[in-house]
């Protein structure tokens, strides 16, 4: 039986220097939807870390007239400090033939997959060199609700067939915790185009109830137990663009973050929206590949019930990552990385394995490491 | 040395559509034993259900002379939503010979595996097909403490050589919670006869201290904390005939619960007792399955310390299941599944993969899903 | 991609036999170091345990010209209960060379690797047989923050090559919880001889601000709240003599662990020294296999701050433990095992799965098992 399973997996622990500081001061003056700023910064230290090193279990069967059923079984496996549990990466089942292809599983968003697709020496994917930090979380906290950068859970994900270069996909994941005045899910959605060495993206996902805005701005102004009959309407909007030539390849990045919420509390959150791009580009030398990247995010606009003034000043933040790896084979190379990612008066923006920055702390972050696939 | 271990595993995802309504109004009358009726009613909405997807690893080395070591570690794999721990399902180390099988480690009761056989098109474990929400559980809470559909931690469990058609098996489990007062453990027996088309099993489990009684039942006649010097002895007891002809299969269980406790408090938990009994069919022609179920649980006695009155009114459920599978392959089939579960007044009988019902809502479950085998 | 993953694991449930009695008086005179005793004792009764039975993926990959990568993910699988995460073993991707080998994960460390080596019939690791308990763990409680037989998340770790049978080891594990006052680090070295039948080794590990002292003492003198700039500095220095002869082997190590902690609280714990030795044989005939070890500890010294007498009477401890294999195959063997762990009145040596001794108890455990490797 094992014949119809692969093992398959990628590790890259690495040493990092961790710093951040320049936090706003305690009780300065930050966005009306910002928390209180408290000062607090963290000192330079070391961690090791292993990003999202994974173990996968998963196999294909041929079902004959062009349909095909597979599976996949992948989980995180920090092999820095040990622990995590099963299927916590993309896990799920599926069929697909001349209609296309269905899963369902656990399984990251359409609007995940398509976008800031250039992983960054091929550690980007929970290394603090990942644009997500910037291009897809909110200023205000980077909590998983305000996040579009997610894997869904309970997720029905279907991708049409190719036309002339052309890819539809569309998912739908439930949260399972309907009640009487909420009913948290998920829609993504997506278009790709291929041709030769282009790549383009657009992609909008919508997160109703989540309440996205409420639970990472100031308690002051949540809407989510202060007013039960509220509801909120998160999307994310993103295009991309990728080009690869010789041994070079660029990609661009640009997406609009909106949260929405109705019947909210008198002076509660009503609306939050944010602008950012990405420029990532890697090129290759021999065994050495470089890379660099840079993030930027700009608040757009915020409102409260009622018409109370709302200030999005300081919710701005910038990251930029360098970096260069050297190929000890195609399945092993070692890397360095470094990254600085700056925080307006009023932003929370994290790429920390640990703790949370407050308002305004800038992070520093430099990484040795090696990365070994099987 | 992977020569030595086989991986094999069944992911089986589904999407379920659920409603839990007609629940007892609040306060309304009860049977003595039952906690109070509070009206709560489940809203109809989607889920996303991985039922006991699973993964494991196993093996078996020829000793010679007849004797074999065998090891199995396998886990249930929440596809859905990701999560899970290592050895959640059988998990042991066993030698066979000629002197039987013996087996150590987390495995199901002799009980659990001799009776309801007739797996609901290979979905009903862990899936609110299975004939053990009525079967199995008690109608006061469908907690483990009372539950006879178990995985024991901790077992020895022996299996006898066939001699004829019959084989005897037999199982202890400590809870490893010994005090000076209580010491829980379980015991289940167990003999099977095969012969050509038909099987038949006896099953009989014994729950020493589980408490299934008192911690299902409302906390005022509960004696776990309120006498500290009470014993519980909990039985289960389960006659199995199953039938094959042609490409149909039919199965009868009848089973007999009693929770009975000793040196309870003043008008506490004494004894109850239910009965019931499950249907099911299956029948396949071409490369369809459809299948049907049906069980039914009844009251049959209660009593208290100190001869109270004790009232068994509205204790009884019932369950039936329809259902269709598709083969797609010998792997991987596509299936269908309707539920009905009904409480009576006073009962908790429960088919939800999240949530509990309260008492007398009676259970619509509906779901499509896709089974993988590997 | 399989070929690159090799799954190795060993399993070894056992039912086990507990008791421990003896406990000192409550409130009777225990070390000024040690927490009041309570007379509490754990009565006879039967367990399943699965030591450290385990399940693995590991792989190498030759990069030629004497390079080598590899990688290893090791888990705990406690077939006799269930659960368990991923990774809870040595895990960690290395590189390896004329340099020597250098290996970033979650790591045994140095000083653990080096001495008793002994396996007690292979079943040692997590096992109540293991000498670990008396000559690795401190007098005042089994608690990790004391311990000298550890596995090191976060570490980086090198090996040099071999220079005529020499080799040296260094490791470095950090925290990732540095604040402005502490720094939480442990480093490991260790030196290893090996010449045909012989084996030396000589193991040095350094503490950094883990409070081993205070965390494990009675709470009146810690200082891990009470004094903010307190730190701590807790080494564990070993000698290790292993030797082959026929079908015999035996080992002897001595051991000394020290708990420094400086600018403590008034009263405050100063300091603790213990001292211990370990002697291991195991004998091979045919089939069987048998073992004993012996371990003592007994304490050198303790100071408090400020000069305030302090004693360490009671704190001495003893285990002795035999045992005999039976192999069925060169992957699959029964054991039988036997051990009493007898704790001066102020000590808290515990070799118990389960729970934890009062002071002054003393252990007795027996075991049947069945270890089987693959």
């Amino acid at each position: 039986e094992s014949a119809n399973v692969v093992i398959y997996g990628k590790l890259y622990p690495e040493i990092v220097y961790v710093r951040a500081n320049g936090a706003t001061e305690a009780g300065g003056r930050v966005s009306t939807l910002s928390s209180a700023a408290k000062a607090e910064e963290i000192d330079s230290h070391s961690e090791v870390n292993a990003s999202n090193s994974r173990l996968g279990f998963r196999g294909t069967e041929d079902l004959g007239n062009g349909y095909k059923a597979e599976f996949q079984i992948e989980q995180v496996v920090p092999v820095d400090t040990g622990g995590g549990e099963l299927a916590t990466r993309d896990s799920f089942v599926g069929l697909s033939g001349g209609f296309g292809r269905v899963r369902l599983g656990n399984i990251d968003t359409v609007y995940k997959s398509l976008g800031d697709t250039l992983s960054f020496l091929g550690v980007s994917s929970g290394n603090f060199v990942s644009n997500s930090s910037i291009l897809s979380k909110s200023a205000l906290g980077s909590g998983k609700t305000g996040s579009f950068h997610l894997r869904a859970p309970n997720s029905v994900l279907y991708e049409s067939p190719e036309f002339g270069g052309l890819q539809l996909h569309a998912q739908y994941a439930t949260d399972e915790a309907k009640t009487d005045e909420r009913n948290p899910y998920l829609q993504s959605y997506g278009i790709e185009y291929r041709n030769g060495p282009l790549y383009l993206a657009l992609a909008h996902e919508i997160h109703t109830d989540y309440f996205g805005g409420s639970r990472n701005a100031r308690s002051s102004v949540s809407n989510v137990t202060a007013a039960p009959g509220a509801n909120s309407r998160d999307t994310g909007t993103r295009a991309t663009v990728r080009y690869k030539f010789g041994s070079s390849r660029v990609e661009v990045d640009y997406a609009v973050l909106k949260y929405k919420e109705s019947d909210g509390v008198a002076n509660g959150f009503k609306e939050y929206e944010q602008r950012a791009y990405a420029i990532s580009a890697e090129h290759s030398i021999g065994n050495w590949t470089i890379a660099a990247s840079y993030a930027r995010a700009s608040p757009e606009d915020c409102s409260l019930v009622g018409g109370r003034a709302c200030s999005t000043s300081g919710l701005d933040g910038a990251q930029l990552n360098l970096g260069a790896g050297y190929s000890l084979s195609k399945r092993t190379s070692l890397f360095a990385l470094v990254s600085r990612l700056n925080n307006g008066r009023s932003a929370r923006y994290s790429n920390l394995a640990i703790g949370k920055p407050d308002a305004g702390a800038d992070i520093t972050q430099a990484a040795l490491g090696i990365s070994h696939s099987f």
